[in-house]
């Protein structure tokens, strides 16, 4: 096989076969077909797409080039879910503890953000010490001791994945769906769980811009998982806005803790709910109403805020910041962004939130960039909420005080007023089984 | 400017301004820009295309990517033919030493063959000794005492268009009217001659399959050409069968050697006889007619084979080969191809019979590899020919014995006949000024 005509045949709306698929994968895994190779052929999958077979097919190929995460020792249903990515989306930090904390086991690989969207990594390495780093045996011996443990990804976790994504992001490939699902059904399979939960974002601040899109995608991710033994499930959820009043590393682990404590804001107490509900349904927990009271409970007695404070001790962080946030380290600098006209917050760009916060040095804007973990913005005021002139609609955070003035002139461009209260959004669009 | 933006353009169907052109061919020529980004780039513009303007824009930028060929010491009117590129296509060792012959400048560069068409450079070395590699001051000079020269590309002529092309070749991006249309005229632009005529082939011997496509192509490079100031006119003409009987270095040598005398194949001597016509009438050399008679006058007094000799004189080879074709070296090897079927030729897949050439030894497969001067096919049968079982409708010559056979089935694959003959088609299907 030539790697020319497989481009060629994709580029000319051909279907390619499982052994194409799989030849073209173990070329970029092991180097011997050139990055122009690889380039080319994403684009011809951004123009000519691919049908369901071939989305699988190269799911597989890319699960399969390193290693498949057998955990067999951890015992009992592994189950995980998994974000699209979206901005100030700190569920993860949430949804783990309270499932671990009902007794189902959670080995998760998390990783680091990118661009306008966070990583759970970097959020947890807000607590000092905080490893993510963890040896395979140490991962187990944690995930025994506690039920859950958070770890970054392994260099050897599908790296077929690793090679594309870093192509696409710089060829202008990233909004492709079989490209979007093969990159995080790959890597999720690699994982191995039994039970894996989609959280499909939709709008402004994700991948996926409409409903349509969305529920597609969601289609396609769950059937893939199915197709590969797992059990799965995706739910559609907004993200015309961002989750929560906070973006950035140690701003969203105070908000998740708040949270995880009960005193969490309305629109991510409840969205965490569903999600670990539909969790703990998918790993034989009861019925559905029976999972969402089992959630509530641990939420409200603390057990779920006590299984985030073990997880944080075993894995090298100092568990009394889970009860005390003030022992996290704060920006210098901070500046309240107001509103200029009267009315009402009818549009967020997501995005440009997730810029702003890049901005104020808490994403990375390339992959060896390091992350400020105190930079962030708070917002005061959402989508929906009524602003008059002068309003704090957002305070920023930083320890680089020339990024204060362009960080607020983004949000500010990125938030747009109108005279009438727009309609209230449900927060979950839909749900694939 | 980023070339992912420019990328991302593109792909999404905008129309790139000349300063977006310039820098992302700047960034190509001094490798600021790396591959993969290049070849996404040609897949975007593969599948959006572009507008006039941005085709001439990319080509000026290719054109001037590197040294413009400048040569006010030559006087008068230079001229070249260029063909877009055929099997056998011999035309331009007759043509130039015509048009020479009466008085028009000749300072060619021509390309090496690449794939199943032949290049001017390895046909001209099958004269043994001959130099294609004259320095800029013994081109000049040439030119000056016999009125022709023919030298390979300067490795500084549009450098952009030689790392566009290689990258095009292995990504499956070379069918790309914009794309070829910029690499064909920024090469011929940089070369600086004052009239071009263009020789688009069409048929399944070359780039363009259907005589729309190539009627496109035609006017496109014609326009493209005048907007810098240059005379320009296109034939479009049949490559739907080769020309002449010879495919393969020296065979063509021979062949052309043989027209040039007034005894070669009757569609090659008058595609010569139109192609020569054309260019001196374009350079001011009298009216159509009186342009065809003076070609036929030196073709029929020897003047035009005499200007070969010359040539060949003064760039190191022995004119008496021009003399006496049993001079040039032959194939160790030869073997007859014969016709399996009664009937007649009605079609002939040309790119087939430049790819048996090829097997023979006759071309190239990658830039890097030699070429065996006396491989190579003499046709004695082709389209429209009745043919009975057992003709022999080619012989093929080569120096490895172990090809003859793929050869042999390729060409045969080639080759379809049919029970009634087929109507014969013009040689030149239009004309382009």
């Amino acid at each position: 096989m030539r790697a020319v005509d497989i481009i060629r045949k994709k580029r000319d709306g051909g279907v390619l076969s499982a052994e194409e698929i799989r030849w073209f994968v173990s070329g970029i895994t092991d180097g011997s077909i050139p990055d122009y190779q690889i380039s080319a052929f994403c684009m011809a999958v951004y123009f000519r797409g691919m049908t369901f077979d071939e989305t699988a097919e190269l799911t597989f190929a890319i699960r399969d080039s390193g290693e498949i995460m057998k955990l067999p020792d951890i015992g009992g249903l592994r189950v995980d879910k998994h974000s699209t990515g979206g901005v100030g989306d700190k569920t993860s930090l949430i949804i783990a503890p309270v499932v671990a904390s009902l007794g189902v086991k959670v080995a998760k690989m998390s990783g680091r953000g990118l661009g306008h969207t966070g990583g759970t990594v970097d959020k947890l390495e807000s607590f000092a010490g905080f490893r993510t780093d963890l040896s395979r045996d140490e991962f187990v011996s944690a995930v025994r001791k506690t039920g859950i443990a958070i770890v970054g990804q392994s260099a050897d976790l599908a790296p077929a994945d690793k090679k594309l994504y870093a192509l696409r992001d710089v060829t202008s490939t990233v909004e492709s769906m079989p490209l979007i699902v093969s990159s995080i059904m790959g890597k999720k399979l690699a994982a191995d769980d039994d039970c894996i939960l989609l959280d499909v974002k939709t709008g402004s601040g994700s991948f996926m811009k409409t409903k349509k899109r969305s529920a597609e995608l969601a289609r396609i991710m769950v059937d893939i998982a199915k197709r590969s033994g797992k059990r799965a499930r995706a739910l559609i959820t907004d993200m015309d806005k961002p989750l929560g009043n906070a973006i950035g590393n140690s701003l969203e682990v105070i908000e998740a803790i708040e949270t995880l404590g009960g005193k969490g804001p309305a629109d991510l107490t409840e969205i965490c709910v569903v999600l670990a509900s539909e969790m703990l349904s998918m790993s034989d927990r009861g019925t559905p109403d029976e999972c969402r009271r089992k959630v509530e409970k641990v939420i409200s007695d603390g057990s779920a805020l006590a299984t985030l404070a073990a997880m944080v001790k075993e894995q090298g962080g100092d568990p009394r910041w889970v009860y005390d946030t003030s022992l996290f380290p704060k920006a210098k600098y901070s500046a309240p962004v107001t509103a200029a006209e009267d009315g009402f917050i009818v549009r967020t760009d997501t995005e440009g939130y997730g810029r702003a916060a890049l901005i104020l040095g808490a994403g990375r804007a390339a992959a060896e960039d390091p992350v400020d973990h105190a930079a962030g913005i708070i917002l005061h005021k959402k989508t929906g909420d009524r602003v008059s002139p002068g309003d704090v609609i957002a305070t920023l955070y930083t320890n680089r005080p020339e990024t204060l003035e362009e960080a607020s002139a983004v949000l500010t461009a990125s938030t747009v007023t109108g005279p009438r209260r727009p309609a209230s959004k449900p927060l979950v669009l839909g749900r694939i089984e």
